[in-house]
């Protein structure tokens, strides 16, 4: 069997994404990269950040040109469309079997959104692009894996937005998606409460019995191994760990502290509901530090060794 | 120097504070424990356990009876007042210098609550007695410090509780006891957001910029080292870690649940603002394990080790 081909969105130029995709094209791995990008802004970066040339021989480019020259720091919304058709070629080559999976370095939200395009996530453009009505985040760092019910929300706005429908919702795809994209037969979701202590009996707050549970429930009459509310506080205690294949916590602040924590810097961001394999970085665009040499590829040396495993089960099974 | 005097309050005498105290009774201790409970229960609670009545000679009592005989399991609404008093008792003794500390077993609020006693917690109740205006619950694990700014509350009334005076008065309560009590010349508190990417420059919420910042810069300008606000989800990551020395979290499940993962089960939480030292188990009093031998002293041995600890530096100061 061939290796498994693997897009890789530089995102924004003026970013580390480019300085980290440069540094992990580098490695030795099992799968060929395919670097949608400005090959021109490759090729500068890789001279600022005193690579040899020969890195750019590593990987395939696909040649998506940049409206006006890159500079490092500074994020320039004339070139926010290439950054989108980058992403757009991307998702279509996934579409058509040309890409296995992709792996996204990071864009610049604010860029985009003065560009004039309106814009609200990474991940929400591409649910966009694929016609997907619910995707679902999720943070790995090796065995642990944690998804959030709400992601980049005001917390005053969290309370109200946890509801039942979604939440069953949320409950199917991270069920069916640990299942066929990960490979694991009956997988074991912990769904943390809203409030603390969730919600102790109803002294600190209804939702986790009014709300949680009830969608809890309705998953488990589904088949799905759903369970809690458990109190987030006490949640990633080894007992209830080592019986977790993901939890789901109910907002960003919830549960990715501990996730980050976790993975020293290496947590790979998954997007599940999709129809195509979608890994990402964990972390921003980082403008200060792109082009010095500084930045971290960890998080996406992580997101491409994931995306390789995923794309292998997929062509495996 | 005389061996400190360690105060330790059994708590709610039908939960595990009785099975944690003889637990850690039976260990080697550079101090003397002295614990506030009935003497009977203890005795019977020892042979229900199957410990050696020797364990009973490791300690002194101090004994304040119930009004009824002690279920395991069962909390019991006539046994609240004996409860109470044993902490009233606690920390007479402290004040007047009989002990150098106190360490404090779990109490259950309902039962409390539903003995007719206006009761709202335990560290609340401990405020009350010593007229502290205002208390913060620090919890610890080795080197990683996590204080809270709002404890247990609904998550919905969160956004409304974090106000720019209280933050101010916390971080002088925080600097004042890291250095009275910790031993820390010039503690360096890194304070986190309210919102999910500290607010993203007003993207995600507005009182990152509008409550936090200001409180910060007001705690700045008192001399105090206080940074942020941070990302709560990178917050941990290491390089800020090992540049401070104790995190400000806004709330409960966006500050616990790291330092409960990496406690490994022996978080202590220790009250500051108080007079009085005061460290306690980080957990509740499990009625379903009372009596059982399950329950699990490492918490409660980590909070002694800390007393003992903060009384040796007040002492030696």
């Amino acid at each position: 069997m061939s290796r498994p081909r693997i897009a890789i969105s530089a995102g924004d130029p003026a970013g580390i994404g480019p300085d980290i995709v440069l540094a992990v094209a580098a490695g030795d791995w099992p799968a060929e990269l395919v670097v949608i990008a400005d090959a021109d802004m490759l090729k500068a970066r890789a001279e600022q950040l005193g690579l040899s040339a020969s890195v750019l021989e590593r990987i395939s480019i696909e040649h998506e040109p940049l409206a006006a020259p890159a500079v490092p720091g500074e994020g320039d919304t004339r070139n926010a469309a290439a950054v989108l058709e980058a992403l757009r070629r991307s998702v279509a080559g996934c579409q058509s079997g040309d890409y296995d999976a992709l792996v996204t370095a990071p864009v610049n939200k604010a860029v985009i959104a003065d560009s004039g395009v309106p814009f609200s996530g990474h991940t929400e453009f591409l649910a966009e692009l694929t016609n997907t009505p619910r995707v679902v985040m999720l943070l790995a760092a090796g065995d642990l894996r944690v998804a959030l019910a709400t992601t980049h929300l005001p917390l005053r706005d969290v309370p109200v937005a946890v509801e039942r429908a979604p939440l069953e919702e949320i409950l199917r795809v991270l069920d069916s998606d640990l299942k066929a994209k990960f490979g694991l037969a009956a997988p074991r979701i912990s769904v943390l409460g809203l409030n603390p202590h969730a919600g102790e009996g109803g002294h600190l707050g209804h939702e986790d019995e009014a709300v949680i549970a009830p969608a809890i429930a309705v998953a488990r009459a589904a088949g799905i191994e759903a369970s809690g509310p458990w109190p987030a506080d006490t949640a990633f205690n080894a007992t209830l760990r080592t019986n977790t294949d993901a939890y789901l916590a109910m907002y960003h602040d919830q549960g990715l502290p501990v996730l980050k924590y976790a993975s020293f810097g290496a947590a790979v961001n998954i997007t599940l509901g999709l129809p195509i394999i979608r890994t990402s970085v964990d972390h921003g665009t980082a403008f200060d530090l792109a082009g010095t040499g500084k930045a971290d590829p960890s998080s996406l040396r992580a997101a491409l060794t994931m995306a390789i495993e995923l794309a292998e089960k997929r062509r495996g099974s």
